[in-house]
């Protein structure tokens, strides 16, 4: 098992290498470029070369500091290490944000212990921001400033603000009305946001995110950020969110249960 | 008639006083702020201090250089003035993701010549941006950098990015399904954006904005921008979009007959 301080030298690389992609990322932020649909037919879910481009120098860079590592990523898939401890990579999480200009996407990176996620980043290059999360805590840096991050304590759903990427990602009819449910029963709740609503729900902005069909890498990186803020993560069963499928995020453990319930009308 | 140069002179003024009131806005972006409702019942408005005090900046800057103009606020109305020139501010359009903390709300201030709105900027401090349209162009800056804008020229309906910041801001069922008729025709179709959305598409990053329920001073001062990138906005009957209402902003003239004939279902 990693030590703490294993865990924060690796962070603090990692952070490193994903300003360093960024800057591959924003060659291609705004700028005409070739989308690809990785599905066939009527479904659109865009890859871009960004997207290559960023998963290969962030492989690259972490296999040649920690070549026993696993390492898993959205587009190039898993390469077997020896150590037990695994990085889960996203290059640009809200591709459909990245190429319609929108700053919501970002790189996302986990550190994984066994079957544990003891550390995560997203790195939102265009705006500046990185948002780190382990048990040391939870930081956003922004342009040379940062802020120890605090998801709201206090939080009820009657109150809570909402949000949620968009209503077409649900599976079924069922899952978009369990949806519906909470979000008519909260204070306000809106559509976008990708990964950086898991960001800002720890930064205690938001107190609520409730998606379907995440990717496990889609949610891993941010699990250790949502804890350390005081948040809660789990699928719609409560159970833990590695796997992906349908999330919940809450600010607080009593909002968690009170939506929880709402979703699976208890 | 204010001459080209009069206009460009406003512009370049009226840049300086949104980027310095923008410093207002961050003071309570992100930071616990008290969030009021302006409508009674179940919907929910919200305005903040931070509405009012970049709006009343903003009249003092612009009202002493130009004493003659009519200012036009949402938080405080209208200042009547002897010029036949007005200035539309919307301090914060996007309040709801001002409160949220995402950062896709912008300052809005638009210069109308009698009926025709000749310029108008969109700034959003967090990221650093401030987007200017006249009859001279279409700019964005962007710390310390710019770009001229463009619209993306060719775009059709089949390969359209279309947004939208809200389903429910529509005011009927027969104006929700319209919108869903072109989104479903659409390649993307997103929610989310506020004023950021028409900046992008001036950007030629997206190709389509439909929305309902636009007041007046959310749409007077993005047209300039979209017009002068090459795109054309109107209400969804074609008519000019002054009014707010039901609004739609495309790309270019045919995507914009193209889409209007799907809303309007000809």
């Amino acid at each position: 098992m990693l030590s703490h301080e294993e865990i924060e030298e690796r962070l603090a690389f990692a952070r490193t290498v994903v300003e360093d992609a960024g800057e591959i990322a924003l060659r291609y932020f705004r700028q005409p470029i070739e989308v690809e649909n990785k599905l066939a037919g009527a479904e659109f879910d865009p890859v871009t070369r960004a997207d290559r481009e960023v998963e290969a120098r962030i492989r690259h860079q972490l296999g040649g500091a920690y070549p026993d590592d696993s390492i898993i990523g959205e587009e190039e898939g898993t390469s077997a290490g020896s150590s037990g401890v695994a990085w889960v990579i996203d290059p640009i999480d809200g591709t459909r944000a990245f190429i319609s200009g929108v700053p919501a996407w970002g790189t996302l990176v986990g550190l994984m212990d066994g079957a544990r996620c003891v550390g995560g980043l997203m790195h939102q290059p265009y705006i500046g921001e990185t948002f780190i999360g382990s048990a040391a805590g939870a930081m956003l840096h922004h342009r040379g400033e940062h802020v120890a991050l605090k998801a709201r304590a206090g939080a009820q759903l009657s109150d809570a603000i909402l949000y949620c990427t968009h209503p077409k990602h649900f599976e079924t009819e069922a899952d978009l009305a369990a949806f519906y449910r909470v979000a008519e029963a909260s204070r306000l709740y809106r559509f976008g946001g990708d990964c950086y609503s898991y960001c800002l729900l720890a930064q205690g902005q938001i107190d609520l995110v409730i998606e379907g069909g995440l990717q496990p890498y889609d949610i891993i990186p941010l699990i250790p950020l949502i804890e350390a803020a005081g948040g809660v993560v789990t699928d719609w069963d409560g159970k833990p969110a590695l796997s992906g499928g349908n999330i919940i995020a809450a600010a607080n453990p009593r909002l968690h249960v009170e939506a929880l319930e709402m979703l699976n009308n208890v």
